[in-house]
């Protein structure tokens, strides 16, 4: 009777989630650490769980959101650079060729995204980005940005907390951009958000102390970054996490070639109806080496379309 | 009635501090953030303590217990490296003369401090610090270094949790050799630990997939670094911060000028009996600025030999 209840309450946290193998592997990692006297029982302090951010617990299409903002906060800007109205990308962007202005690739974007992440202080830069979620909307669905959740993986979140894991963000997006809605939206805190960084300068404005954001990358969180940043901030090594893309494949990696137990999960794009489908050719969240990855090391691989009977909350 | 309870409770629990205006200042600032409907009350998320660690919630005389411990590595490593017989600082440290080997100043610390701090795994690394803790001897108190930690320091780390603060460490010493030890004797898990560091490499050693720790500076927690490492972390401006010398000054300055309650507390070594006396003219921890910063913005300042009525456990 013990050795049921736990599974059951799996079964229920995990609403949207069909029964399958994707579920019943989640079920059975957190049921064996966190069953005491379990030979694979990990001690709470140590059951850290790590989740990408873009198309691991919200959408990335029909592009990064955060580009998205980028985009929305280059144009609020013009007004005070008419420079850009000769400069590419700005040039094309202000014109409304999104696809003219990214056509420069990661050199351009990063143009975009230094643009619209620097010359303001921490504290201004958070109202920003509040008052741009409080009136975006997705092209497709028209609905707030903080609404493009994956409601499975909420539950999974609350269902990992449950059992005493502590969930981090590791994004490759901006580590001050997710943090102004992690909280509100996963009930992940602020300093649980690990993510990309540009420099800052403590400095004095006006009679204020102040941290600007400089146009400088300090961190990208992709990649072989992951489990550098991973163990920057939390140093130690964790037991399970969750991604969508190569750029997740060193973070899971990392996490399941420790030597206790360990689980690792891709999220794969495979519903076009209710999401998105997209993985080996995708130019966003390309999903190629880590597939091989995962069949190779035996990781589960949820399938969109077939375990998960809900995708977004605001789904009947 | 209500009002006299939680004091009374700072008061129990804070056993090692006489009654005074410094403990005074921390039982009120405490007791007006956490009381529910105060005019200052905080919610629990934003309930952030930082604290130095040298100097702070242990000693540094009579120099950074992490310098010894590489002098010792130093040491340890040495039949590996015949070229340091003649190549200072590690010529004179070998020599046994450490004044002679810390005479070139910040760059010689620099070359000794990398000399012992890479070259191996992080998992490596843990294990040679936890290694030394558990054999190394302070060379006045003849204890091993995680018993020189300032008892009120500890009570008032737990004073700050058990009322709902989240606490964590911003120390100018290594991230990695301060998370060896912070769970277990200050009860701060490893990512809540923020200090200076080294770059790392994630990358194939054998067939494990490995973090090397390389001889190249990531981030130097100190002054002006402070903040800015609190932001990167933590994402949050801190409530109360806590320091011993002017390294702390900018931390101490950001969380004060932040636009809630705040509270800033210099512990000032003025104990030359049980501990050691020193200040403005001193080149470990050397509190000079801050001292003046202190009086000008009304901050507390610990007077230890007046305010502590023991400073470690292992005193009667
Ligand atoms: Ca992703
Ligand atoms: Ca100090």
């Amino acid at each position: 009777l013990m050795a049921i209840a736990p599974s059951a309450q799996g079964a229920e946290v995990l609403a949207s989630w069909n029964e399958g193998e994707a579920k019943q592997s989640i079920v059975r990692f957190v049921e064996s650490v966190s069953k005491e006297g379990s030979a694979d029982f990990v001690p709470v302090p140590e059951r850290i769980a790590v989740f990408d951010n873009d198309g691991t617990l919200w959408g990335e299409q029909p592009m990064y959101f955060q580009l998205l903002f980028a985009l929305d906060r280059v144009k609020a800007l013009a007004p005070q650079h008419p420079e850009w109205n000769t400069q590419d990308p700005f040039a094309s962007l202000l014109k409304g060729d999104v696809k003219a202005a990214l056509a420069g690739g990661e050199h351009a974007i990063l143009e975009v995204v230094m643009a619209a992440h620097s010359g303001m202080t921490t504290d201004e830069f958070e109202k920003i980005v509040r008052d741009w979620f409080a009136s975006a909307k997705h092209p497709k669905t028209g609905k707030p940005y903080t609404e493009m959740i994956y409601q499975p993986m909420l539950e999974l979140l609350d269902y990992l907390r449950a059992n005493g894991f502590k969930t981090f963000i590791a994004s490759g997006g901006g580590i001050e951009f997710v943090r102004v809605f992690s909280e509100q939206v996963y009930g992940i805190p602020p300093e649980q958000v690990i993510g990309s960084s540009g420099k800052m300068k403590f400095e004095l404005k006006g009679d204020q102390m102040v941290l600007n954001k400089l146009p400088e990358v300090d961190f990208i969180d992709d990649k072989a970054g992951k489990p550098v940043a991973i163990q920057k901030h939390i140093g130690r090594r964790p037991i399970a996490a969750f991604g969508n893309s190569d750029g997740d494949l060193q973070m899971l990696q990392w996490t399941c070639s420790g030597p206790g137990p360990h689980f690792c999960l891709y999220v794969h794009h495979t519903d076009g109806e209710r999401e998105w489908a997209y993985d080996r050719q995708s130019s966003i969240g390309r999903l190629d080496k880590g597939l091989d990855a995962a069949a190779d090391s035996g990781w589960t691989v949820v399938d969109m379309e077939k375990d998960w009977n809900r995708v977004f909350a605001f789904e009947k």
